[in-house]
């Protein structure tokens, strides 16, 4: 199929090149041209602008930061519905607010244009291997022909609902999970810690019993090892995505008081200096509060 | 070896029984006799007191309600420190406080008797299996007498640290994190259903990818399910161990806002009447919030 | 003086009222002119625009419901900014966000014109009786112009500091602690009910001893009466006012989690139905969780 | 009247004086008889132990340090229960835990002796004035033979209700709003601070406008002078009556989400190092979460 790929950070790159190598025809398009070098190599178009990456594509990816590059990219005077062929799915990858998600959703209809919502889990490494988890929301119609292409991305895919913004809150609520889970594993090694047990033992009985999830594993190898100058995702990242979730908490009126404590820890650790270190750095804020260091 | 049980309740009695499996000498107490009846046919000796019990015994374990029922069994009138001969290890495998931990190694170490804590984690079918997870705390020299007599209980043993509280500490630990994966958990679902998507979609994305523990899908399980009247464990035991966690925090001046808040949503859940129905139940609590029902 | 007024709700009226008590030379503005009728009868000029309005005055205050509102009428085609005479200040009552503020003080300094925030505190019965507490925020000299102005609404006049945002601040902050005193009283109320003690027993007790500041009599007055449907100010404003201080606590890196919980019970007053109701009502949720009724 | 006391702290000291100034005939006991030099001087009976206090009195006053003094004073071998005369009553005016204010309810009346909560609320110079507030629980018939002993503490009375306890839930929950008004005042303190307006600036508008009254005053004062180190009352005690008013909610079944936060903050001050300093220190950890000094 022609597909097209606008964003080419390191989990879009990664994204774009399993798509080559599921031996679909592939235009790219990125703010720094050079991040496409190596696609282009590997036989990838470079196109100027995302009008022109959608222009001829049966699929168009977009993986951006936020909410505002998404926008640029999608309904600024060169973006993506500007040329998206009717009969074509522009599915969006980013984690963006439910706001900005209804905005790609009602901006397409009005259009005419077939949209989902492609949002998906795990960090570059995942994507290289072809291991991200997908998670789908749009029309059946829409996604039985998107299917095929995200196998590229990993071999798990998840429909969330017939509307985009479902799979948008569903990955927003994964993120949650995330950063709920390193505050549930702060609480524990910090007491344990000042009882005289090291993170490290606490860590070893968590994940050899019934604290195995990948969610247990990766985030609190990173912080026992104190793991917090080279980020994975850092404290800034953790508040937005904790507040497009809280702000998903005002849309739907759901209050979310694990959600408020895990923004008033990242807003913790900003001030205390940690704004750009990985966002599992929040257990320095419980040992603070705990008197350790 | 010789060994001693007293408390059969559904943990008590299946690990007796693999003790008896393993090829022990089994001596056991309990308040209700007929719980012993079965053991009894298979060999066991059944003693009227836990101080019969300790009496010639290399190690006794106990399993029992709570601190009181502990406290009692121990250094009551006919209770294990009565008899227990030197160079024999009392070790108790009972959810208790920190306080009441102190009180056994106290009261032991005053005798010059051995102790340790042997906390388990499993619910009676995987004791049955066999397949507990064991966690120790206490002296090396106790504990190396002691693993080879606990493999019986499940094939995976954690030593938490030289003081037996250490253990008790780590059991509360993994307790609460039960407990606030349920909260997390409750607010996905919560959220997500208000945005159309059902609790079971959301479950098996959460399981289906990195969410994928046995806290995740058991739990998650029964809070899908509403299996809220068949209870594993009821609200009024998950508010008595999120209290004793809350009260370490006391102890080790550690503040524990996700232990307060799932505090508050057992006493929010006994308010409604559901005191005695299983602990999942708090889900309700969150939707009750959320506006749902 | 020649002084302007663009808003003229229940709080904007009375306030121009008092300014024409004052004899300034007063003209006006709001998007519905009758709502200026018995003031042009009483000398005042009705202008068509904002602009028109600070066309020719020495001040010019705003009074509008939020920052889109406030936006407009300040930066829009025909407003304020359009036609400040030099040496003139425009200075806004409005209860904005911060971010709204920056843009107001950014705005007007960068076309050369002076600028202040003049908050105020008090309910409408106040402002016509010409008892309003005042906040300002600005520069000392445009601050010395302003005060003999202000007078008029009230006695009491406080000075945050020459930055006008920090009287926004402020003003945010100190409706905060009447969102917070509303739900330690609700906890007080709702525990002791279960007690057997009534909320009129308990409100006499607060209100006869330590707690008679007019944010316990007030408030507290509503809580006991159960006075929910003529709001003073329903709960969709009272969510308003506390994310703009939540959002506050961002910009500045400081969790707040009394804001957070208040933030809490005003989402789940919405989901049970009770958005236009008057904010007191959040004793509601605070009894639900409690079982009461 | 013949009236004992018996605890002559700094309050338990001011009150009984009090008494001697209405015109009693007064007998006293404290642990240490030296308290009690100037009382015997004025004419006050020095009694061995609380037995002989009560033994011919008409009302006995009990004001000691918490539970434990409170259960060892009244139903101790040498206690008040053992000879307060038929028709006399013993007024208890400590700060305690409901749990021990029932068993001094239950313990008299198994004894048939009239009993009733006497608690007061002010400081010692409050207590030296005659300015108390009186919170009163009891039997009407108990009540107002004690009503015109208790004009002696303070000119306001209040009955919480008819059973004693009633009184102690009110006076704790009165010094929960004490911490939760400090919480929600260092809130504002320190998001204004990094927003450049000094907390005596706040605390001026606070207490100049709605926020003005006794709470509101006295604690923050102290706030905004640092004074720290001269406590009234010091963390330790903020912390177990907050844990008394927790306690209170888990046995009504009352969530109490604003107590469990000045619950952690008394934590984080100890872990700090705190503990014997006032408790508005507590201010500090806010101002650390801050990013603050």
């Amino acid at each position: 199929m022609k597909i097209g790929f606008v964003g080419l950070g390191a989990m879009g790159h990664a994204m774009a090149e399993r798509l080559l190598d599921a031996g679909h025809e592939l235009t790219v398009h990125n703010r720094t041209p050079a991040k496409a070098d190596d696609l282009v190599a590997r036989g990838a178009v470079f196109a100027q602008t995302p009008a022109q990456v959608a222009a001829g594509a049966d699929v168009v990816f977009s993986m951006l930061f936020d909410d505002a590059t998404t926008e640029f990219a999608v309904f600024g005077p060169e973006g993506i519905a500007q040329s998206l062929p009717a009969g074509a799915i522009h599915a969006c990858c980013s984690t963006i607010s439910l706001d900005q998600a209804k905005r790609l959703r009602d901006g397409h209809a009005k259009r005419g244009q077939s949209y989902a919502s492609a949002n998906v889990l795990g960090r570059p490494p995942a994507a290289i291997a072809g291991e991200l988890f997908v998670i789908l929301g749009g029309q059946d119609e829409t996604l039985s022909r998107l299917k095929s292409v995200v196998t590229a991305f990993g071999p798990k895919i998840f429909v969330a609902g017939n509307d985009p913004v479902q799979a948008n809150l569903a990955k927003l609520s994964l993120n949650f999970m995330i950063m709920s889970t390193i505050e549930q594993m702060a609480e524990v090694f910090a007491l344990n810690e000042k009882a005289g047990t090291l993170p490290s033992t606490m860590f070893e009985i968590m994940t050899g019993s019934f604290y195995n999830a990948p969610v247990h594993k990766n985030y609190g190898k990173l912080m026992v090892e104190g793991t917090y100058d080279t980020p994975g995702a850092p404290v800034t990242l953790g508040l937005k995505d904790t507040e497009m979730f809280l702000d998903a908490g005002h849309t739907y009126q759901v209050p979310l008081p694990y959600a408020s404590i895990a923004r008033d820890r990242f807003l913790a650790a900003m001030a205390a200096g940690d704004s750009e270190r990985d966002f599992v750095v929040l257990l320095e804020r419980v040992r603070q509060d705990a008197g350790l260091r």
